[in-house]
């Protein structure tokens, strides 16, 4: 394995729209949201640590979820964990993570990733990050990976590509925030428009160099922490100092800013398991299309819904028609999947009501 | 109190349309159905033993119960707990029981009752009950409280009683099997039928002297143990003849077969606690009609349902009507209401499909 790849697992989210299996004491990447028996961080660094080496993975998360990560992960030390001690959106976090890897090996190339997407073809996967990887070891520019948009969906931003590239690596020519339906319906039609998945390739030089010319204030404080980075004095200097950085997320802070941004149409499929309908639609179903996992179930005149319970329940439905039936211990969620959306929201009044506890 | 009052609770059924709550190593009767902090048996307990000794209720139920009785009844010594080592139907259990009572207290007046119903007037029920004690002391006579009908019920048997008597206590005609729609329809219009809720009110001497002249071969095989009863010896002889009394109800035994049989139309407001309907009708809704036991509910578009779930479990539902949901740890139902009565048929497939421990 090439000893210059690295990898930042970004596995801070809370995944609100699973709630209540996701909830912000243990988070939907933590979940084996698929029932295949691995959750769905562990399927993501594995999916990585085919070409990766374990070492060179980090994993970029809350203070709360670092016991979550050593245990699901048994194979990453702690210093592979970074921890936030404060919430300041992705900027802040990846430059943090950027200069300790830069710091470790200033010839790295790093991929930075959620933790939490579906993605079945390993094999692309790979092709794909290394193709970005050989482009920012021999140029200073800014890769993503981008997805072939399948329909008009509002619910992600879109990267708008220069269209007369004859490259597999298009030049980017603007990102676009979430579009309404009409707008979305012009980016597919225009052909060269994918999905922002979240999956970005650079050297740690060409990213810290980025931040210093867009992020000046931002670079600064962290690079004053430098002598201190991957020793034992780290910890004090990031709990002194993380607090004061700026809110603000990597996409604002530096990739609507560069002119050297690049994408490579993503040739696998992809799935970000956002909501229960993504994650329906990832799901095998019975004949009258429902999608189930962990459940015993004993179903008539129910169809299209997606059901999920603890391992070994049964769960007896008549009469259901595309509906989400989450059960959870402590929670039970009958839920239409067309409101999928709104569940975000339901979270929120459940933990107002009747406590944190149960969000 | 009146130390010939006696009592035998009915406490060997299974209550299979209220599964899951209701199973068949705990069923509806040990259940606090209502919410009420009580459980059904406890509440029977109680109504009973205001007017009757404490000692002088007998439990009557199938072995596998004889916990579940001392447990929630803690005044109830074991020898109170009449066991059934068979499943014979009303006629050898009542039969058995009674000639025990018959044996501690030969001017003993005894009402059989089940365990599982609701009764909220309990004055009233004392008072009804007392005054079919009055007639049962004095004349050979078998009574039934009867439950005047409020719409016209397929689902019980019905008594129809002599019209042109102005006693209170009326002379029975006839006992009339579960009728169709129509017929039903006329019991009502005709105005002397009440349905049977299996509150019947003798003297031991009475019901004894009936068995003899009606089932005598059964009178037979019980009235040899005569000697053995309330003594260390009658569990040997229990053991070895119970099996061999032949399956038959106590209606079809007796009560259809005598001359004497005579019932009050009750003056309290009844429940048989039936079906998840039947409780439904007797609990407190909230705006939308819906009936809560234990949840803590979100509830949107939701209305006319029947929620149950164990304490403090929170239940998300959104744009469901008039349907039936109960969690209970491993089982999750949620089903139409109008579809109840095949709640007995959903359990007999999962006790199928998926293991009897789920029935």
């Amino acid at each position: 394995m090439n000893k210059n790849y690295y990898a930042i697992l970004m596995a801070g989210g809370v995944g609100s729209r699973f709630w209540p299996v996701s909830t912000s004491s243990y988070p939907k990447q933590f979940h084996d949201m698929l029932g295949s028996g691995k959750t769905l961080i562990q399927k993501t660094f594995d999916r990585l640590n085919t070409f990766i080496p374990t070492e060179n993975i980090l994993i970029l998360t809350n203070e709360r979820y670092n016991d979550l990560v050593l245990e699901q992960l048994p194979m990453v030390k702690q210093d592979q964990v970074v921890l936030e001690p404060a919430m300041r959106n992705t900027s802040p976090c990846i430059l943090y993570a950027s200069l300790k890897v830069q710091k470790m090996n200033s010839n790295a190339v790093m991929v930075v990733a959620p933790s939490d997407h579906w993605i079945e073809d390993e094999n692309a996967f790979q092709e794909d990050v290394k193709a970005c990887f050989d482009k920012c070891q021999n140029e200073s520019v800014l890769c993503t990976l981008g997805i072939r948009p399948t329909f008009p969906n509002t619910g992600f931003g879109y990267i708008e590509f220069e269209k007369e590239s004859d490259e597999s690596i298009k030049k980017v020519s603007q990102f676009r925030e979430k579009p309404n339906y009409e707008t979305a319906k012009q980016f597919l039609e225009q052909g060269n428009f994918l999905w922002n998945a979240g999956i970005f390739i650079w050297s740690a030089e060409t990213i810290v160099n980025a931040f210093k010319e867009y992020q000046p204030s931002q670079y600064e404080l962290f690079q004053e922490g430098f002598s201190c980075y991957n020793t034992p004095e780290e910890s004090n200097f990031i709990q002194e100092n993380y607090a004061k950085a700026e809110n603000i997320s990597i996409d604002y802070a530096i990739l609507e800013q560069s002119q050297s941004i690049y994408t490579l149409p993503a040739t696998f499929d992809w799935n970000d398991l956002g909501t229960w309908g993504a994650l329906y639609d990832k799901l095998g179903k019975d004949n009258d299309k429902n999608a189930v996992v962990n459940a015993n179930t004993l179903l008539v005149d129910a169809k299209g819904n997606m059901i999920r319970t603890p391992k070994g329940k049964l769960v007896v439905v008549d009469g259901l028609e595309d509906y989400i039936i989450v059960d959870k211990e402590e929670v039970l969620l009958i839920y239409p999947k067309s409101k999928e959306q709104d569940i975000k929201k339901v979270r929120g009044q459940v933990s107002d009501t009747f406590g944190e506890h149960y969000a």
